[in-house]
């Protein structure tokens, strides 16, 4: 029986969660590939405490991996977009099948590294990067082949799922949801990337590019983040029907492509608004099938791992009919925010006196906008002259809202900031 | 570019929206293969009037196509076990490979079939037999190729779906629900395929083949069906904080499997409550990657055509590489439906006087079961000497929750038949 030859750069939690799976599964993944499938040479800065790697030859210096004649399929979850990069390029130059999780370098250098890999004949698969252990990138580019891809909406972060879940079952404020998914492991010391959408953004970037088949270009997704999010939105959003998550959206349009990632109301009806804690769900819509919708661990060791050696059997059983096709070289055209039609929740403090609700009516109708719901909530104190308005717009073009909004800015009787929220209704 | 070529055998439903989805989205199918796939030859009874197929050769005679050497791969969509059959056998002892969407087929005769196949070099796919549009086999046999499955949970079949969502959300009866989904195409004028639960069971077999890597012998489900299935109950069950869904549950256990398709009550905050209509949905639990949810259209004309042309695709790309492992030839051990353990809802009248309600309880607690939920509901008048009871217990192994229930049936104080349903919280 034939032996393929993997080499691990990487072991850290999933490389551990990799070597774990290889170890206790062995039977079942030779019986799926046909062949006998071994971890034959790790790279890895320092020895791992989760997963044995007794019998296993070992590097500190990766690069030692990707020159490793008795390496076939190159495993890169080290991270980063410098050293990951020149690492995967070595691999591929060195006749090497690449898979990776590396959403970031796929994200930034990925149209780069899909046509090397070709001009070299190997294979660079990536499933892991996008929603863990989902397996979305097969579902989007082989299950649904046949499909002109119209929609694809996600929650692609867990870490910001769940902090929104904690907020919304468990009444937190962010900062103590942030608290808790931190020490859970959720949320890194510095929760940037994924509280402020980067993370989100660089998958959707991926998810797009495939689902549409047009290169977008790195930072080419409107991104916004949950750090804004307060308890009361939260509240009054479930007052109205909704939960509040935090969504990648890429629509096709017939002009060019929505690209955005942002908190948004989504009806409580809708099974993306019940996908709690550090869950991910991405639900694709295709002109033949329809909506389909795929939840499952966003992130984890195993979860993650488990995405990565379904790559690797791919790889195995197909060789290079495993290759996910490469988005095609003309540029997709995004449009631009203002450009998305949606409702929008938004919340401000009024003067409490007679006409102000008047003229906050009026600052939406002036454009044509009608108000699904508007409400005044109760004061906090009876000496207290100001009001809180809660608003729901029907479906509106941005660039118009806008204007409605800057008008509504200008009352005498709105107060402060006036904080906004997407409303997503159309999957 | 080399062209495949394509018979396709049925031109019904589904025959027709693989037709359309040909016409239609050629292009990305051809950019996704990399070749020119062509619908070459069509055999089917009668003609139809869903699609045009003015420029393909046209047999009335299906064989035709099964012997046509300008078909490379043949569509079986004729359905049934016998004419399809030989079909299908045809086909591959031809040399071509096949794509089916027959379940019937595949879980009377898959094995022999799979073999046949092997023989012949050629390929035999069947995305489309389960769960329509939703790529469910490749997820569970690709997608978490790393995992042993433990279990797979899912509403398979739409019609008994549909008609539960009537039940639940509109308060019909199943009569009126029935008669609504055959008005609207979703059930046949013979119902008993769908209603009965063996749709189901077909699908779950295969399912639970694929997962388990055991060909699991036709008609070794359990099953059972949706008709006894009351308002009454759907009411009580909403009370207790359930929905009441038809599922197939296949479950790997130490000394065997489950296999089973029944209606149970699914707890209302579980993802698969939520999922109405005519939706299918299947969650799966691997050791690696956790539970992963599935939802999409079941059936209809084109989501399942849209599962079918996966097929192709993935065929015209890998050649032999797309074969879908065959299960091992080791029969897995079904245990019997007493050995299986869960929670039971059971509703039944009651002679309303004193002491009735303590020996009802007593019939569990002597033996071992306790009770989560016991109510006696209201009267319909006042002269009536009969309540209504309904009772839920905690998790128990059937034989034992059969052993209580003989007791019950012997009191003095139960009048008549005692409803059963069970009830799924482990997923």
């Amino acid at each position: 029986m034939k032996v393929v030859k993997l080499g691990l750069c990487g072991l850290g939690t999933v490389g551990s969660g990799v070597v774990n799976i290889f170890e206790r599964n062995a039977d079942l993944i030779r019986r799926r590939t046909g062949k006998r499938v071994v971890i034959n040479h790790i790279g890895a800065r320092s020895d791992s405490t989760q997963c044995d790697v007794a019998n296993i030859k070992l590097s500190r210096d990766i690069f030692a991996v990707a020159n490793d004649d008795d390496v076939d399929i190159l495993i890169e979850l080290i991270g980063g977009t410098t050293v990951a990069k020149d690492l995967v390029e070595a691999a591929l130059k060195n006749g090497k099948h690449v898979v990776t999780a590396n959403k970031a370098l796929i994200a930034e250098h990925g149209d780069h590294l899909f046509k090397l890999a070709e001009e070299c004949e190997v294979v660079l698969r990536y499933e892991a990067a996008v929603a863990g252990g989902i397996p979305i990138i097969k579902t989007l580019t082989e299950g649904l082949s046949a499909n002109e891809i119209h929609s694809i909406v996600g929650i692609i972060n867990g870490t910001g799922n769940f902090i929104l879940s904690a907020m919304t079952n468990e009444g937190k404020t962010f900062e103590s949801a942030l608290a808790e998914a931190q020490r859970l492991g959720y949320a890194e010391a510095d929760p940037t990337f994924d509280v402020e959408g980067i993370d989100a953004a660089h998958k959707l970037q991926i998810l797009a590019s495939l689902g549409f088949d047009k290169p977008f270009e790195f930072g080419s997704v409107s991104t916004e983040g949950i750090s804004k999010i307060t308890p009361a939105d939260i509240e009054y959003a479930k007052e109205l029907g909704y939960r509040i998550k935090h969504l990648g959206i890429a629509r096709r349009r017939h002009h060019g492509f929505e690209l955005r990632v942002h908190p948004a109301l989504v009806p409580v009806k809708h099974s993306l608004a019940n996908v709690d804690d550090a869950l991910n769900a991405v639900f694709l819509y295709g002109d033949a099938v329809g909506g389909v919708l795929s939840v499952g661990a966003g992130a984890g060791s195993e979860p993650t791992a488990s995405a990565v050696i379904a790559d690797v059997v791919d790889i195995v059983k197909a060789g290079e009919a495993a290759r996910v096709i490469r988005p095609k070289q003309t540029k997709g055209k995004v449009l631009p925010l203002e450009d998305a039609e949606s409702s929008y929740y938004i919340r401000f403090k009024a003067i409490d006196k007679a006409g102000v609700m008047a003229a906050i009516t009026s600052a939406f109708s002036n454009h044509g906008i009608s108000l699904e719901a508007i409400s005044q909530k109760e004061k906090q104190s009876a000496e207290d002259d100001q009001v809180t308005v809660v608003l729901l717009t029907h479906g509106v073009r941005e660039w118009l809202f806008n204007q409605a909004l800057i008008d509504l800015k200008a009352l005498d009787g709105v107060v402060g900031d006036i904080a906004m929220i997407r409303v997503e209704t159309r999957f």
